[in-house]
C-alpha cells in the first residue's frame, strides 16, 4: 500500500529507472491557490547536484501538473505530479541484474517479489522522494491558509561532526551548504566530508526539526498519535533508522518530577515552562514546538571495492559505478520538511471533523 | 481512527472508566485454533499489582469473548475481546474535574474535543492497551501457524541504570521482577526504583527487542517498511519518546564501509555477517533477527506536590491519589510484544498476496 | 472488512447465537448531546414480534453503551453499543450443522470460511442489523445538528399487492401495521400475508425512500456518488436483489429530452422542475428529495417442507424450526432509514473538507 | 476519495480536458506477465468514433505505462496507466463556463466544490473511465491465473427495445454493433437509434451481465457482499440508475417456496437447480453463474434546444455542441466488464486471507 496520510492521502508511484516517479494526491480541499513555483523550488533543494560532493547525476526534475488543477486553482479531484526520469543511465547498473550490493534493498526486494528492476533502486531509490516532496511542498500551501506553520528542520550531525542546536531560522539554515545553520560545524562537516570522499566511503547523521506554529489539539490519542504519525512518515524515508520526539532517549533516564512540563500561563493561555513533551502530550499538539531528532546510516553505495552475492552464494567483486552522494543527509532535509507538512495536512483536515 | 492494522485491524475501544475496556479483531482468517488461556495470560502478564512497587489499583481483566470465535475456532468474523472495567474508582479523580496535571493528555484531550472523560486518564489511559495484549496473543497464535517466531522483549534500562544486552530468552526474562534478563543489573534497577519510590518520584526506562524467526520478505518498500510500521505501533503506546533499529542513533557517526553488511553464505541461505541493518534492508525484513530499541519517559502521576492548571490560568495544588506504578517500564513489555505481532501478523497476510 | 462508512465509520460484530452484537462507531465528532432513549427507540422498531405474523423471537435488544459516550455527551472516541443475545435458542439449530437449508446462506458461508457457526445464519442473519439501526439513529441525531432531514422510508410492495406513492409523512408510515402509508394498501398487504402465512410461505416486497432536506454538494463525483454509497449499503443488508434511483429502469427506455431536468429558480435558489435524477446528479446531492426503489426477495426460512442438503450430496427432509417472519419488509424499514443516516453522516463529515 | 478496489485497488486521476486521465494500481502481486495489447484491446473497445452514431470525438487512447511493469512483468510496486487527452477541444466548451446544462453535473460539482473545470464535464466525464477499463484488463489478466471467467456482458435494451435474452457468447455480442448478442433486437435498436439521432435527442438503455466461472466463496457476509461490491462499482458509473441481481426486482413479488433455490448434486458438487439467487448467496458466491441487470438513463447532452441556467436564476438558450453519442449503452459494455474485473480481483485477494 503505497500511499502517506489519510485524509491528504498521498499515493506514490514510479521506479528509478523507470519512465517517472509521481503522486496522486487525493483528499486536498477544492478552491486552493497553488503556487507552482514553490513547488518547483522545493523539488529544486532536493535535487543531486548541489554540491561537489552530491551525485552528479543531472535530473531536470520539472513537475508536471497532469490533473486536480485548474486555472491556478485546486478542483478538489486527485492531484497528479509527475516528474520524468530523463537522465537514468540504467547502462550503469547492468551488471547489477543478478547481484545484491552490500546494505542495499535488492536483496530484499528480490526476496519479497521473486523479481525486481535492478536498473538502479527501483521502488526503494530515493529518486522516489522528489515527488512526495512536491506534495509536501503542496501540503504547505494548504496549511499556510489557516495557521503559520516553521518547519525548521536541519542537519545537526554528520559522521563524527554534531551540534547541540535545537532550533534555527530557515535562512540560516539554508545558507549552510549542509543545511547546518551552524558556520562553524558546517565548516567541520564539510572537512569530514572531504576526508570521506578521500576514501571513496559514505556518511550518515542526523536531522533535528523544531516545527513551530502547529495550533493545539492535532493529532489522536491512541494509534495516530502526532509522534506516531510523523515516526512512521520518517521511517518510510530511506536510511533513517531512529526517530525521538522532545527529550527522546534521554527522557528514559529521567525522574517524572524532573521530566513533568510545569505549567505557565502567558497572553491568555495555558503553556508549559520547558516543553519537555516536545510539543506533544498523550499524542496530541499542545501548541508549542514540535522537536522531532531523526537519524541516518551512511548510504550504501560506496566507492570502495566491496563485495556482491547471488542468490546461490557466489560472491563476485563490486564496485559501484553509477553517482552517488557522499552524504545525502542534507539533502533529506526538504525530504523531512515535506512528510511533516503532509502528515500535518493529513491532522489539520481530521482536526476539522473532531467537534461538533 | 483507531486501529491498528490493515489486514489484521484491531479497532480499539473504551474509556480508562467507563464500562469497559475492549478490541475488536477484523481480518483473522477462518479456522484458527484459538488458545484463549494463553491470550489471558499474557493479558495477565500487564497487569498491575504484581511488585510492590507498582499500581495497586485490582483489576480482574477477565477478558470475555463476544463475537468470532466458535467451538474454539475463529470465525472468519470479526472477533471481539472485552475486558471490564471493574475496580475503577472515578471518586479519586473527581477533583481533576476541571484542572490538567502536568505530563498528562488532560490538557490536550480538552484542547483537541472541547470535553473529556476526567475520571481517569480516558482513551490516553495505559489501560487502553490491555485488550490490545488480547489481540497480539492472538496475533502470536496466527503467525505461530507459519512460522517460529522469538519475541525476545525485555527491559534494558530504569533510570540511571542500563545493559547492553541485545539478546535474551523468555524465560530469563520473566524470571526477573523487572523483566531484565540480567540478575545484576535487574538488581540495581530494584535499588533505583526503592529510592525513587521513596521521593514519591516515576521512572522511565528502555526495552530492546529482538525478534527472531521473522521470514524474509516481509513489509513494504515505502511507506509501510516494517520499520515504519513497527515504529508508529512503539508511538502508539503511552510514554514512549524514541524508537530506533539495528544500530539506531550510533548508525548517524558510522561510515558506509562501517555500516554495509557484507554477505555471507550458510546453510544454503544467504545472510548478513554481522546484521547491523536490524534485520531489515530496505523496510523489508531480511529473516535475520530484528533488534528494535524502545525509550519510554517517566510516567506523568508522581506523588509528590504539584501545581495543576486550569485553561483559564488558575493554578491549584495538586497531588494525585489513585494507584500508579513508579515504573511502568516493565509492564509494557507485554504491551510492546504485543503490539510487534500484530504489526507481524499484518504483514503476514500482506505478504501472501504479493507474489502470483 | 465489516465496516460501513468511512469517516462516520461503523464497525458491525457478533453472530446472531453468540454472546451478543454490536458495533463500535469511529468518527463521531466530540461535544454531540446524545439521545439513548431515541436510538432504543429505533432499535425497538425493528424489533421482532411486532405482529402476529413477525417472528415470536423475544429478544429485548436493550442497547448498552460501553464506550465512547459520558455525561450524556460523545467524547470523540469509539462508541461501542452492544445487545446481548438473551433469547438464543440455538438448540433449535442443532439438527442444521452439517445441512444447508435452500436459500440461505449457510452453503456459501461454509463454502468460504470452511466451518462455521451452524447455529443460525451467524453473521448472515438479520439480526446483526440491530446494532447497526443504533449506529443509524445515533447518525441521525449528528445531522440533526446541521440540517433537517426526513426519512420518509415506506413498504410500497409486498408479494403482488403494491403501490405507486412516492412520498408519505413519517406519521402515517408508523400508522401503517406494515409501514405502508395506504390504509387500502395495507389492508391488502394483510391480506396477502395472512394467506401466504396459511400455506407456510414468506413474502418479498419493495421498500420506497423520499429523502428530504440533504444539503446540495453532499457525495463524490465517481466512485463515491450518492446512490453508489447508497446502493452499496442498501446491498448490505439482507435479501435486498435491486436498488435504483429516481427513475430508476424506467430511465432505461426515456429519451433525453424527457429524461432531462429542466431548472427552475425559485425562493432565490436554483431548482429542477421535476426531479427526475432523483436528487442526485453525477453522484452530488442536488439539494431536492433523494427518490431510492429497494427490493427484497422473499426470506428463505418457509415453513414448508423442503430438502437440505450436505457438500458430499446428500439430501434430507428439511422442516425448518425457529421462529421466523412472513414477510420481514416492514422490519427493514428502520434498517432502511438507519443505513441511510449512516451513509448520509459520512458524506456530511465528507463535505467539511471539500472546500477552501 | 477515489479508488475502487480495496487490496487491487486503482485510484483514478484527471479531468476530461487536462493533460490526462489515468489511474494507479496499487495490489497487483508481482510476477503476473501483462499483456499489453490485450489492454489497449480493451480500451480501444471503450472509444469513441465507432459508429455512425457516436462521438466524434477522436482519441488515440493509447495507454502508457508510467511504473510498476519491468520487463513484461508486474513489480509488485504500483502499476501506473496514463492516457493523454490529445483532442481535447476546449473551446467547444467557452460558452459552458457560467451556466448548467440540464441534466449534467457542472450544476452539483458547482456545489460541492465552489469552481470547476468547465471544459466539458471534467471529472464528472465518461472519459474518466478510459483507464479504468484498462485497470480492468489488467485485472482479467490477473484473474486469468486462478480461474476461467467469461464475462458475457451485453446489451438487452435501447430506448423502447428490448430482448430477455440473460446469456450470450462473447462472438455473438461482439458481432453486433451494439452489442446485443440478438440479431433481430440489434437491427430494431438500430432504427431506434437511427429516429432518436433524426431528432437530435439520446436514450438510455439496459445491459444484462452473465459472469460465468467465478469460484464459490468470494465474497464477505455483510458489508462487502459480492453484489454490494458490484452494485457500488456499477453506480459509480455515469448515467446508471438501477442495478439488481438474479429476480432483481422480480423477486419482490415472488413467495419464498418459488424463489428458493432447490439443492442439486452433479459432477461431484452441489448446485441449484435453478440459480435463482443469481450465483450469490448471503453476498458469497456459489460457483455458479452471477446475473446482473444495469439500467443506463439517455445521456444528458441532446442536440435539441435546451435552457441552461445560472446559479443566480439567469436563463440562456443552450445548443450543445461538442461531439456526443445518441446511445452510449454499447460503449459501457467494456466498462461494465472492467469494474466487474476490478471487483472480482479485489474479492480474489480478500479471499486469499479467509482461511488458515
Amino acid at each position: 500500500m503505497n500511499h502517506l496520510g489519510r485524509l491528504f492521502s498521498v499515493t506514490s508511484f514510479g521506479e528509478s529507472h523507470g519512465a517517472a516517479v509521481g503522486c496522486v494526491i487525493d483528499g486536498c480541499p477544492a478552491g486552493l491557490t497553488v503556487n507552482l513555483d514553490e513547488i518547483q523550488y522545493h523539488v529544486d533543494r532536493r535535487k543531486t547536484g548541489q554540491h561537489s560532493f552530491s551525485s552528479s547525476r543531472k535530473e531536470s526534475d520539472k513537475v508536471q501538473v497532469l490533473s486536480g488543477i485548474f486555472e491556478g486553482k485546486t478542483l478538489g479531484s486527485p492531484i497528479t505530479l509527475l516528474i520524468e526520469n530523463a537522465d537514468a543511465r540504467s547502462g550503469d547498473y547492468d551488471a547489477l541484474q543478478s547481484v545484491f550490493r552490500p546494505g542495499h534493498a535488492d536483496w530484499t526486494n528480490q526476496l519479497k517479489y521473486g523479481h525486481r528492476d535492478h536498473r538502479g533502486g527501483g521502488r526503494s531509490s530515493i529518486r522516489i522522494t522528489a515527488p512526495m516532496v512536491a506534495a509536501g511542498a503542496l501540503a504547505k500551501q494548504l496549511l499556510a491558509q489557516v495557521c503559520s506553520i516553521e518547519y525548521n528542520v536541519f542537519v545537526t550531525q554528520i559522521g563524527g561532526v554534531f551540534t547541540h542546536i535545537i532550533d534555527a531560522e530557515s535562512a540560516s539554515i539554508e545558507a549552510s551548504p549542509l543545511r547546518c545553520p551552524d558556520i562553524e560545524t558546517t565548516q567541520a562537516m564539510m572537512r569530514e566530508i572531504a576526508s570521506c570522499e578521500a576514501t571513496g566511503d559514505t556518511l550518515g547523521g542526523r536531522i533535528h526539526c523544531c516545527i513551530k506554529g502547529v495550533p493545539a489539539g492535532w493529532g489522536e490519542p491512541i494509534f495516530n498519535k502526532v509522534h506516531a504519525a510523523l515516526g512512521h512518515a520518517m521511517f518510510s524515508i530511506n536510511t533513517v533508522k531512529g526517530v525521538s520526539f522532545g527529550e527522546g532517549f534521554d527522557a528514559a533516564r529521567q525522574r517524572g518530577s524532573e521530566h513533568n512540563d510545569q505549567f505557565d500561563y502567558q497572553e491568555g493561555k495555558l503553556k508549559t515552562v520547558a516543553n519537555k513533551a516536545g510539543g506533544i502530550l498523550g499524542g496530541i499538539t499542545t501548541g508549542e514546538p514540535i522537536h522531532m531528532d531523526v537519524a541516518f546510516k551512511p548510504i550504501s553505495s560506496i566507492q570502495q571495492k566491496q563485495t556482491a552475492a547471488q542468490l546461490d552464494g557466489k560472491f563476485t567483486p563490486l564496485e559501484i559505478g553509477g553517482r552517488h552522494d557522499v552524504c545525502a543527509v542534507p539533502r533529506a532535509v526538504p525530504i523531512v520538511e515535506a512528510y511533516i507538512a503532509i502528515i500535518l495536512a493529513d491532522f489539520y483536515l481530521h482536526q476539522q471533523l473532531q467537534q461538533r
